[in-house]
């Protein structure tokens, strides 16, 4: 057994771990990383692309925006195709200045991992048996074994950035946590492809053969979704097919102008609503996926995770740097409320947007078609009067993170 | 067998028949209303009491809005009580001058009664036996019995004004309409008394102990609701019982100031969420409860009816009178694209509102507690924002009517 020390203990090396990793060291607040797969398999997960000011303002503030700042794209607003007719939303017009930036996770993941790497912050990556011990004690600590050696980590802190399936969120006994969960009854059938985006900014249709969603990476790389049967499998669908669909589902202008090509990724993902409460036991905080999960519509997976890293970041630099004792106890309160209001978004999005007809939806007492039409007129709403479109760029530019 | 003919045959003397009838009068197209009670068993029902300024504009169009521009009270805003916390939504502001006028509809019903007698226009009450006849070919004609005498009323149009369980609904073929519907697993306990009102204008109170409301009729009359479970009966409360839960849901400041007395009316009434679609078949139009049906959260019922009569009276203007064969064919579309927004504002002011504890709610592959999270940030969200805040005041106020 060998024994290392560091103040915070983070688990998980995706985009949150490493990015309160990196703004942590900025402070000269020590911390280790310790990750169950290697730095590889991080990078070839395929997330979302659409940042929040927040984000990116974080990123700039961790030293890691260089490439961001070169190579993304700010997007002054988006569009949703209502049964065919396209609607802009406005998010510069509707915000007073605000956008979003298109720059893919993984692209994020790789500049946090590099700068990370280059000020020999230590990693350690593919490890196993990792456990959280003593939580709610004054010495917690953290062990794991990586090549064949078994290490001890001693902290004052663990921040939990490992994921819905990760070890953290279960490191709180069930009697202590409660959780709220909602899982819809379809899934995003997603393709990458190296092709030319179908437009300059991401479309969200609504439609009667169901949601897609026209996303991109860059100016030359594609991300395009499919609302599709939680019981399909990618084998049904082979390029052809997907293309197919989607032009069916693109406003006509957009199925006209669309390039297609081989897809480089296929997957179907499902959409779940989740919610962890509180989301911190004595010295264990809970970030990002390990707390809570939205549904990709609105894109607020990752940008929720980083404004609970923004919130502990801030509540660690009052105890470390300012001598604020237990600033950090409030984090599950501050966290909270912003997590609601980005999951509330995120269902609310998926109920507009996507077709329920296989299933009760959120219908309990009230058949499918009442609900349908509920949402259609919800739509129709939001998008044909300003005070709606306000409330949607509002939310999808990002709510301000609470005050520490 | 009486042979009578008319234009327009109304089919129910509530505010809507009423009105249409005066309208239509007022341009010299000649109707007769059938109703199926008498005139003082329709005045003894209780209804709610706030008027859109569209319904407003209608009123004083049919020549019968003085005693309503006398005692009536416009009410600028109405504030929702957040768990405690009274927000004030300040309609005149936020809608950039419209406003709300309380005025009781059993005093709306009064006014028209008191026209139509006065200007000599046929009215049936206490008629039996209604049937609608011929409705989808060229001579329509509606049967009924009054004091033993069968009459036979032919006309060129049937306008069915008789609410949820009238005969005009079900004279559409089932297989020639769609209903939708929400019942809700609760009721709403109103009791009348009188004593002045609480506070100047409506406070609806989301509480743990569930929904509440202080509405009002007069400075001198207050109208009280609780959320109560469908398994309560009224005589499971007393006046007393009534006050005491009123003041827990109340804000302290007004549960302070309440002035008790004995009720004059308590009842409790069950909310539902209904359309029938198409509105109209051949030569009948469904008119206001016929049709459709609100939970009472944001008092839209009447104020919908009113928008139906506004839509069918601006159609048959066109054909009597300015020769646009075949305009009243476009009511039914016409109608529902208001129908769906008022339905959809209600349903939705009901889901924040309320408290679904007993009930799955909307929440099918959700549980009730994950429901109640959504619905409690969304009442959060839109009452913390003025972007939500003015969503909430345009519909409030009523949407616009739809352009004939």
């Amino acid at each position: 057994m060998q024994s290392i020390k560091s103040k915070v203990a983070i688990i998980g090396a995706g985009p949150s771990g490493l990015l309160l990793g990196q703004l942590l060291a900025k402070q000269g607040i020590d911390n280790v990383i310790i990750e169950r797969v290697s730095g590889d398999y991080v990078l070839g997960r395929i997330r979302a692309g659409i940042l929040e000011q927040g984000l990116v303002d974080l990123l700039r503030e961790a030293g890691v925006s260089e490439r961001m700042d070169a190579e993304g794209h700010v997007h002054d607003g988006f569009a949703i195709s209502y049964y065919g007719k396209p609607y802009r939303i406005d998010l510069n017009k509707l915000t007073e200045g605000k956008t979003v930036m298109c720059y893919g996770q993984t692209e994020v993941t790789r500049d946090l991992m590099a700068a990370r790497a280059e000020q020999g912050q230590t990693t350690y990556y593919s490890s196993s048996k990792v456990a959280l011990h003593d939580i709610e004690s004054a010495q917690p600590s953290v062990t794991f074994e990586q090549d064949g050696v078994t290490y001890q980590l001693e902290c004052d802190y663990i921040a939990g950035c490992d994921g819905f399936h990760g070890v953290s969120r279960k490191s709180i006994p069930a009697e202590k946590r409660q959780e709220f969960e909602r899982v819809y009854p379809f899934g995003w059938l997603g393709i990458l492809s190296e092709t030319p985006p179908v437009a300059d900014e991401l479309i969200y249709c609504k439609t009667e053969r169901g949601f897609a969603l026209a996303s991109q990476r860059s100016s030359t790389r594609s991300r395009y979704y499919l609302q599709v049967p939680l019981t399909d499998k990618v084998e049904d669908w082979s390029d052809q097919r997907f293309w197919d669909e989607l032009k069916h589902r693109l406003p006509q202008e957009s199925a006209d102008a669309l390039v297609t090509g081989p897809s480089i990724e296929k997957s179907i993902a499902p959409l779940r609503s989740f919610v962890c409460e509180p989301m911190q036991l004595g010295k264990l905080f809970l970030v990002g996926d390990a707390a809570h999960i939205v549904p990709p519509t609105g894109a607020k997976g990752l940008n929720l995770a980083a404004s609970d890293v923004a919130i502990l970041y801030g509540l660690l630099c009052k105890e470390y740097k300012d001598n604020e004792a237990n600033a950090s106890q409030r984090y599950s309160e501050l966290a909270l409320s912003r997590v609601w209001q980005a999951e509330r978004f995120s269902w609310w999005m998926s109920n507009m947007l996507h077709d329920f007809k296989d299933d009760a939806g959120e219908a309990n007492n009230m058949d499918q078609k009442t609900f349908a039409r509920f949402m259609k007129s919800e739509l129709d709403f939001y998008l044909s009067h300003e005070e709606g479109q306000k409330v949607i760029a509002m939310q999808y530019v990002g709510l301000p993170y609470p005050q520490i």
